[in-house]
């Protein structure tokens, strides 16, 4: 089985190529070729099986068509450029979160007839926007409050068409707010769900910049890396022609947040959290959703992460002690 | 006033053209200048202001600009290939019903801040697919089943970011299948729709290829171009950033249409229609909507036809006695 991983050298793209050399195998069939692919070349990895690595920017021309060449039996897409970045670059948002897309399903469908391969793509929880209910099901309409979002809603789109026309046999799940994420701390809006776990637990002090009973949706790394799989191999024939899945999670409050942090490291890393208020980031939150009811996922086998003690130990078991 | 009219040799866009010349004002604002844009350049009008006429094919370099450099204060854009084409040719369609709008978009982005038109986009119903509710509201998710319903749900997320960003004032209508269509017998799986009226009407007999309990959504020609002048003179601050809006209609079996046809053409028109059922068009039309309740229009002051009699009349006062 062949494999390409658009996106590998971003964190869920690192640890999605990890997860497939100690695996060996994507579902029944052992991994024959795996081809990773960046904006930049991706760290080479040793595996039992063939890895290629390049860097491509897929909305050059006959990019898209190169990547396809081999025929890969699963695609990963997870490339993207992130919301902040979307907002900030309108042009370059659409190049690379829809064209970018669109070149490749259409390089996929170029291949002719006997050729559908599995395609898996990141999609986001951005393509909803407020006003919310207090638990959004699987029927809420996209109303796409940023670019980003708009631009993941519009690929959602896309991939459901081209797989009713049967070029491809897509699925687009829509990731959760993942946390901890390793690292040092981003800029991102989002930053601070995860850094008031990681920086306590790594002695060093964390800025809470909202209060502590902001609710939102979350899962750790590893839960994203089990949905990517669960999707590659999946039966879709369940999924009939609405190919977007929202994934399930955990809805926490940064309070829940913060005893789970407790429970882990003790008063002491709850000690290095500071609160220090900013409105700038409180009005962008209060714009997030707070709560899904995943249960097309759910009834499809997709699992989350059992609680926010779990993501905690995520962190620790993935990150801290390797 | 300057106005934009593209697709001004279609059905409707001939409508509105004639309705702005008769008016010679949209809303508060005389019109000075009307410009009309198809594929092939639309049919010159008399008018008590400038008007000029077009060909002109928006996906080619520089057209979408040269389009906007007179910067129209309105612009209607009505093109587009229609649901069947768009389904046969995959490439076309996505050309014109998506491509070709972002061109529009980006070229009137690119006139720089101090130029953001009125942008009146029709849409379609059919951004929805099944399996539907009885009565469909505003807040159905959109689940197009056709390559045409995916162009048109894309392009109104698109319309919708760019309003909220500021480079237009953007409003996409929902159109219902208009009736009763003038002029000949087409191939669209909707056309018996508009010919078990028209057809009788003229002396000629109809086929009805479905059972007389189907049941669909409708408005006249002369209702759509109400919509048109509607939505390009409201006020958009009460549409937030949710510029999509499904237009009222009538909802009606088509023994209500027979019944209707009855009053206005007598039994003799009736005696007309050919019942000869097809289980093509039976098919497909069974994957269409049948209500909708269409309140955030109709709050926004949108009005349809009163009933299916009058879309009858319509046909006859605009068609038959013009």
């Amino acid at each position: 089985m062949r494999v390409l991983v658009i996106g590998a050298a971003g964190m869920v793209g690192r640890k999605l190529v990890e997860r497939l050399v100690v695996d060996g195998r994507l579902g029944p069939d052992a991994i024959s070729q795996l081809s990773l692919v960046d904006v930049s070349a991706p760290d080479p990895v040793q595996a039992g099986f063939a890895v290629d690595s390049r860097a491509a920017d897929l909305v050059e021309p006959g990019v898209a068509e190169a990547l396809v060449a081999a025929q890969p039996d699963v695609v990963f897409h997870l490339a993207a450029v992130v919301s902040g970045e979307a907002e900030a670059d309108l042009e370059k948002g659409y190049r690379v979160n829809l064209d970018a897309m669109r070149l490749l399903l259409d390089a996929i469908r170029g291949r002719g007839e006997g050729y559908r391969p599995r395609f898996v793509f990141t999609s986001s929880i951005a393509v909803f926007g407020p006003p919310f209910p207090d638990v959004i099901g699987d029927d809420q309409l996209t109303t796409p409050a940023t670019s980003y979002g708009t631009q993941k809603a519009m690929t959602e789109l896309l991939l459901s068409d081209y797989s009713r026309r049967g070029f491809l046999d897509g699925v687009a799940i829509r990731l959760p707010t993942l946390v901890v994420r390793p690292g040092k701390p981003n800029l991102a809006a989002s930053g601070f769900f995860s850094s008031i776990i990681r920086e306590p637990l790594n002695g060093q002090e964390a800025v809470l910049p909202v209060p502590t009973d902001v609710r939102h949706w979350f899962a750790s790394p590893r839960s994203a890396v089990g949905f990517l799989l669960h999707a590659a191999t999946l039966d879709t024939a369940a999924l009939g022609d609405r190919r977007c899945l929202t994934m399930p999670g955990i809805s926490a409050t940064v309070a829940e947040e913060i005893e789970a942090l407790r429970r882990v490291g003790g008063d002491e890393a709850v000690s290095r959290i500071r609160h220090e208020p900013d409105e700038t980031i409180m009005r962008i939150v209060s714009g997030w959703p707070r709560a899904f009811d995943a249960r097309r996922a759910r009834d499809l086998g997709f699992r989350a992460d059992a609680d926010f003690d779990e993501i905690v130990r995520v962190y620790v078991e993935d990150e801290l002690e390797p």
